[in-house]
């Protein structure tokens, strides 16, 4: 197959992000061709000439629209906020392009509905940028489950946390609007329901309490606004199959940087997990003496596909920005029509539910079931 | 004030335990006077008369109820099996006699009713041993949210997790008998809650699922008998003002051998604790530079009291055992008059409605407020 | 056998932490009988009367030599300051009591071996208060390694550090005097080679380098004061069997609180070990997939002995007093007769011997051979 | 300055970190031209093309010399294996080219001299590619201890150990070759010592014993072989200021997969790292109450740089191919005359000149000075 040609929309973190990507698959995994990095837009030329220069795409443009009519470009990174995602990724494909985009998927359900119906009829690639499901030692976890390592799963508790929430005299600021979304439940239990769906499944039903830790914060004029999102989300949850889950998330969790914290029981052990030490994970088995059973701490290492990629040597760590190269190879393997394993827009939008739905729920102060 | 005499029921581990704790409470503490033992009951005499011996009680009996009549005996440390409980504390009480009652306190929510009416017409002082919140470090904890170290909370998780019920090739035990109570919310959510009781305050209203992880368990002659009870039980939870937590049991996690975990989010600091490593406990401020914050792991020592009652160095660990020895002091504290920490009847029965609370809201489906 | 007699001189910490043995011994292990407390000695009659009341000494004086006339004394603790330790153990050991003194032996290698002569002329038992090698899991650990857990033994490093010593204006106190010994190498290193002896074997070669963090330290009145010994020691060793072996050992390690950490490499694995967390250690085997090869780390429990003697659940923590109480066991096994592990006078005047030749080994900058 | 021409010579895995650094540079820093990937070499053309399509490179050669007769190469990566070192980098600078050499320098300590010569001759950027110095919490904690957060320095404790040399009866390698080198000391002493030196200053004086697990190792025909050098490696030394310090490196630890331990203790603190957990550091300050003093756990952040070029958000963990970018752009610094901060040739030399006394203090049992 020839080399693809790339587009990418946005150049903030995650478009640099992904721009790395694209710059590093091929001499990281050797057996692809080297990505043609073809076009980039941002919002106005000079800054986009600018990251073009930076990030080694050939051309750039102000008009994102550009990139939909550049023959080369075979495939597009959206990277833009949110609310540009349904529109960028439907013309996209209506274009003929592939699309890798970025989560959430987009600010509505009807949205992220449009948008699998467009990769649909596009036959197209379109995939959602979760990457902490490419971590090596996640893939690993998964291959250890699918083999019965631990046995049977009984219980799944998933918790991610991070601070930036927390100082209850930080301004207010857009991501307390109501516009915004929900709050942790968009910005968090999307992420923790890509894992679970990788690992164990889909949500089926759920039971939701929210929790708003600071009923308004400081505007910069002196006066305070009230919150309109909540910051902590906690879910009772059956996923598929009728295990039992709990997730919880919490963007105003002091001294949480990126926790993202797994404990999967099983009939025959257990499988323990945190983002914040991404290199390794812990497992306990069932076997051997009873005085020398425990939780091993085993470290990343080639062993984990594709870590073998990265580095040579166990116990080296890999970094969060390689996590996007693999689910960049994931994405060549999709276009090549390879097995692949990547979150589609089919998956995207099962993720997208189970956050309405546990929007639902706290409203409704009842269980729900996941459409 | 004259050397309390004691009488102790039952000698198993608990009753053991107990028996440490009365023959160590002058030497660690200093200021107490050292008690008599003076008399010991178990199911035959002979029994009786060797733990008498072994112990160092002066008396032995296959009766109980002499220690009702022993006018030497002033508090009676109860430490049989729980549907003994009601009919002996209320003895005891009514006997003039001060109780230590092992949890829980009783096998209905009936029974402990009638042991708190006991306890309040006799005057006499009555007290549920749920030891972990006599953990210096837990202490210092309180300690630290009455002071404001981590500004207001905003939000709780406890787990509590075992491995005893783990194994579904283990034969079927009474434990899976519907007679023996709910299960994990008996044998682990009392004591999660008397933690919570201790730190931030007691259950207002739950949200239950209950999780039975084998159907079916394997009797001796190799059929199989179904599971009466949940071995798994979560629980979203709003504790007294309102604060929203998350209490989570497992006795059948594999890999848990006594985890307690606990994480207690404000509006300036987290807390972080887990029973595994006792000796430690782990906060999070928001102070000093950015770079340099972090969460601080503090080992136990004499500036957590009464640490320093049992060594006087930081860093060489306080036990189990030693615990039992600290509530004996509160005992004695709450004998004297004094103020003292311990979960008295009128908190133990707060504690038994929470769990009946809970069972009902995973019955009915529903939120359901604690009595 | 009859119950002990025992004896206590001192009553400091560790008069108090021998006192706890002695009450305790019985009711843990069941298979004693209970020691009679005797006779204690202290400094002057009124305070010896009010801590026998605590400890539960039948008879008090102020006269330590009371005890060596008094027929029910079997056995004699002594816990009085270092440089009593000679005098009081030989004395006891010719007046036909067994002996049980603290560590270190004594303040010169003269006496320590005057001190082995006269337990070798008496034929009682006499023990040095080595208590770490009695926590279950260190002995468990040496368990593993006589069975070949890890192969054979191929490098060991052992740290122990503190802190009490880091502070550089803490005022001049009389452990900064030579008269006071040679600094971390008698606070520390002894403890540090009893854990070796205990798991590989005693040193046999030594070359060490100490070090001096401040070299004065302020005095009372406003001056500063030379210090005169050594808060660091670092010692490459050879152990018996030629095994190369690491011991540093620091009194002034800001943040250290207790710390004896222990790293033990062998042909087929590694044990690790750390006494700020005595209830766990970590074991490294070569075995099953390398995919899931790692640190397991053993939480205590009834299958470490004798644990369960103490706690019948795993993970549920002893504590530093416990450690005595099984010292106390095996002192009651050495004197009953039967097999017992504990650092008696020969293998303790053998740890002096390493200690001395450390400190040779620095002044003239060369290895030296442990006589 | 115009974009860097780069050539690299040897494309294994470390020729790869370095494509990825060249490539990647640009696009996380932004601050620095995107550098032309002019010409490779490899050992044969065919392979040497298809690497530089992987890569990136324009060029391919069979012959390294054709590198330096290229007028657009402005600097070279040597990343051959050991022996080919100096005999590159010293072409390489007296055809006026910039180097960025892997470590270790050479393998003879004559060669390393002449590369010093050849850098100071050539006054071309001549640096050593020890990128654990790179890591930002590397570099935080150097910004620390020059702000004095720790106070001064008092001792220093290093390991480094991995356990690929561990199995006995791994088939007899190269590495067991005298003539591959010193063994541990070649591998491991050179990493670590170039982090004291980062960190605290280079290695004074040196007293050093080798250990030699096995004695032979199997041969692929059924016989052994003697081991000719020594996997493991434990140094009392002390730095400049006459700090001690101790080393200890051990290429056959079991369990031990890329561990760099290091504790550095203060007169006001203390720092301690594990590299296997690079991500996070632990700090220790004497502050606030005794009650909540404790090592800091530290995640890695924005305010670690340039931690932040990488990610914008804390906790989200680098990877150790991140750390050679850090390296490159400090070369870019020094080619541009910029201060910058990596091991120049002389550092390089000093690092060599330290192995070197260690040998030598090994084989006359004492203690040498560092020339």
């Amino acid at each position: 197959m020839a080399a693809i040609g790339v587009g990418l929309i946005g150049t903030g973190y995650m478009g640099k992000c992904h721009a790395l990507a694209w710059n590093n698959v091929a001499t990281i995994f050797g057996d692809v061709d080297r990505p043609r990095l073809v076009h980039l837009a941002d919002r106005n030329s000079e800054f986009a000439a600018a990251r073009a220069r930076e990030f080694g795409f050939a051309r750039a443009t102000a008009d994102w629209r550009a990139l939909l009519s550049d023959p080369e470009v075979d495939v597009i990174s959206i990277t833009t906020p949110n609310q540009f995602h349904a529109e960028m990724a439907i013309a996209a494909l209506d274009a003929g392009k592939h699309v890798w985009c970025e989560k959430p998927m987009a600010t509505s359900l009807a949205d992220a509905e449009r948008m699998l119906a467009a990769a649909t009829r596009s036959g197209r690639v379109a995939i959602i940028g979760y990457n902490y499901i490419q971590n090596p030692v996640m893939r690993h976890m998964r291959k250890l489950l699918e083999e019965g390592a631990i046995g049977t799963v009984t219980q799944v508790r998933i918790e991610m946390d991070e601070d930036f929430m927390a100082d209850p005299e930080a301004p207010f600021s857009p991501r307390s609007e109501k516009a915004s979304g929900y709050g942790a439940l968009d910005d968090f239990a999307v992420h923790t329901l890509s894992l679970l769906w990788s690992l164990v499944g889909h949500a089926r039903s759920v039971m939701t309490d929210l929790g708003k830790p600071y009923a308004d914060r400081p505007l910069a004029d002196g006066g305070r606004r009230t919150v309109e999102n909540h910051d902590q989300a906690s879910v009772l949850m059956r996923l598929e199959g009728g295990i039992p889950a709990v997730l919880m998330v919490n963007r105003a969790a002091w001294g949480r940087k990126g926790r993202i914290a797994l404990q999967i029981f099983g009939s025959a052990g257990a499988l323990v997990y945190d983002q914040e030490r991404m290199n390794e994970f812990q497992i306990y088995r069932v076997a051997g003496p009873t005085g020398e059973q425990g939780f091993v701490t085993v470290l990343a290492g080639p062993q984990h596909r594709p870590y073998d990629r990265f580095v040579p040597a166990p116990g080296h760590s890999l970094g969060f920005n390689d996590l996007k190269v693999v689910e960049c190879r994931e994405l060549v393997a999709a276009i090549s029509g390879e097995p692949f394993r990547a979150v589609d827009f089919a998956a995207g939008l099962r993720i997208e539910r189970s956050v309405h739905a546990m929007a639902q729920s706290f409203a409704e102060r009842r269980w729900v079931d996941v459409a």
